[in-house]
């Protein structure tokens, strides 16, 4: 049995369920909004999406849909109107936006997973609280706080916008020798924070669902290859201890709990090996499902959108179990060239997001093979 | 390795082939046209669904949809301008509608498919000729020739349509001390056939896929209980001989290549034991993904619904193997009043179809559950 199975949680919310035949709002019309959409119906659930731009790929599959901007406060409304639940693909929803609709109709993850995870003081101010280890890290808001923080924390270090950041953008190395004002500015002079570097052995996450009841049911952790900042490969089981996979496991469920958080979730690691063996540092919280997820769509007894509707819907979770060894390698810009030759690999399934123009760093689809045992 | 793996056929068809981004026309809107439009959109093509019905499952799930009659001619016109190839979810297209397609654009699988398998006395007829044992058969067209053929065949027997037959419906046993023209008119005095009755030790179906190429790909014979006339549960691995396996896959792939088939295809089996082992009679053809084959949704390295779309697309088919035992139990009616049991159920995968009313009957869903071993 899982160290995680089923934990309720003394704060669970409570809140409507929806029925078959009931219709989930979804923020944002990306990949993984794509992907929640298909999860939702192939329960028996109505799809509606929102997104301002056209051409998302989630609208191709979503039974209703909505191009608005995220400001339209009246577009907002009538979604609300039409929608049983709203959730969202990005943790980057506005907070007005946010608020407007949590007025009207429940809003899944809630307040509390969004204001946390869309600053990074916040987010790694709550997870030193929790008593989970973070790197060394200090808020920054100017060049001359950069240097006082440079010497407290030591180089090199990390320097990340609080906010908007991802897939690397919005952040700066900082090394001996740095000119303070040169370095604010390459990050658009932004609130920011200064993270130590650390010295990580390997990255891996914890993905994870927790329902409307507090329940919590945790994937395998998986581990991540990176390349340009960019989530490359993703391999379940993950080569760690098993002493380390049960402590992943718990400080994913104490993050959501102490969250609140309703939906899948996931806690990018890094983990380090000294000495005394291994430890994990967190490094952020993604309030969502998570690309370092995708590997149980084609591996895993239920995967994270299923996972993620069923919360959201305040229905009961299914019990991940891996299903066999597998890696997750993204298609990213003309990565997705190779389309035919995945096709004719034997074992190997294909996820492609029908985006049309292959752009360099553009996330074009994902490819799940087994791996031998 | 399989005995079905990659069999090409003299006859292989040439035909263009998409690329990511192309447009798959459906015919139909139901339950299977929902879920080869899911297949479709996870490999990245954009999915056009024409059904007359404005309240089709498949819609939820279409990026384009047209609701016409299958007569309309301007509309099919329309349709075909929008789609790169046209395939069906339903053997019973009208002559005409795919005549009218297929003078536009690329229609798979292909004439010869929906003409054999629109009509039971053809099916038979073909399948003979093929040197594959089917129940002793006889056309029927009055009330005389229904007591000529019980005469020749043998009671108990099953007169049956020759067209428009599902499910049962369109259908009667006859018995000893039958009424000839009250029989006919039970099936509404439609052109038909008389079959012998099969002592049949279970029913059975070959689930496959034939590509563009003519490469054909087997799935594990599927094991079929039926209640009412309709499909209530499929197990797999069948409980037959491992040779009887055998027989049915290349029985398969050579009804697939005779049809010079493109596409999914199921051929229903009786397997009947007698002194001299399990022999095979083939009962009918589908001419698309077919119930018995919703299993290698969530049990096969690919599924019935990918297979289809990878096939009309032209790409080459994957390689299928059965993940582990596993039973697909039909949601009929009120069966999907369990949904809620279902999803808290480990291991169970629930599939609905998002219809609003579960009239007796009616598929509304289907649950694969994992078997032990």
């Amino acid at each position: 049995m899982s160290p995680s199975a089923s934990v309720p949680s003394p704060q669970a919310a409570p809140g409507i369920a929806l029925a078959p035949g009931g219709t989930i709002g979804i923020l944002g019309g990306g990949q993984l909004g794509r992907m929640i959409a298909v999860a939702a119906a192939r329960l028996g659930l109505h799809v509606h999406v929102y997104c301002p731009d056209p051409a998302s790929p989630a609208f191709e599959v979503s039974a209703s849909r909505t191009v608005a901007a995220y400001e339209d406060e009246a577009a907002l409304a009538a979604f609300a109107g039409a929608v049983d639940v709203v959730t969202y693909e990005f943790e980057n929803v506005p907070e007005r936006t946010a608020a407007v609709l949590a007025g009207l109709v429940p809003v899944r993850p809630g307040p509390r997973s969004l204001a946390i995870c869309q600053d990074r003081l916040a987010e790694k101010t709550f997870l030193s609280e929790l008593g989970i280890p973070v790197a060394a890290f200090k808020a920054v808001d100017n060049a001359a706080d950069l240097e006082a923080a440079a010497r407290e924390i030591g180089l090199p270090a990390v320097l990340k916008t609080r906010r908007l950041g991802y897939d690397g953008k919005g952040q700066t190395i900082i090394r001996e020798g740095f000119d303070a004002e040169e370095a604010f500015a390459v990050i658009g002079r932004a609130p920011a924070i200064l993270e130590a570097f650390v010295p990580f052995a390997l990255e891996c996450s914890i993905v994870l669902a927790r329902g409307l009841d507090g329940a919590v049911e945790t994937f395998d952790v998986a581990e991540n290859r990176h390349e340009h900042h960019i989530l490359k490969r993703t391999r379940v089981p993950a080569a760690i201890a098993p002493e380390t996979e049960m402590a992943a496991r718990a400080l994913g469920a104490k993050v959501a709990h102490a969250l609140d958080h309703v939906g899948t979730l996931a806690v990018e690691l890094f983990l380090v090996r000294d000495a005394d063996g291994e430890r994990l540092v967190a490094n952020e919280i993604a309030p969502r499902v998570h690309n370092s997820g995708h590997w149980t769509q084609d591996a895993a007894t239920v995967c994270q959108f299923e996972q993620h509707v069923r919360a959201v819907a305040g229905w009961p979770l299914g019990r991940p179990r891996l299903i066999a060894p597998v890696e997750m390698e993204n298609l990213i810009g003309d990565d997705v060239d190779r389309w035919r030759d995945i096709l004719a690999e034997p074992g190997a399934r294909l996820h492609l997001y029908g985006k049309a123009e292959a752009r360099p760093g553009r996330k074009m689809g994902h490819v799940n093979r087994p791996l031998p045992r």
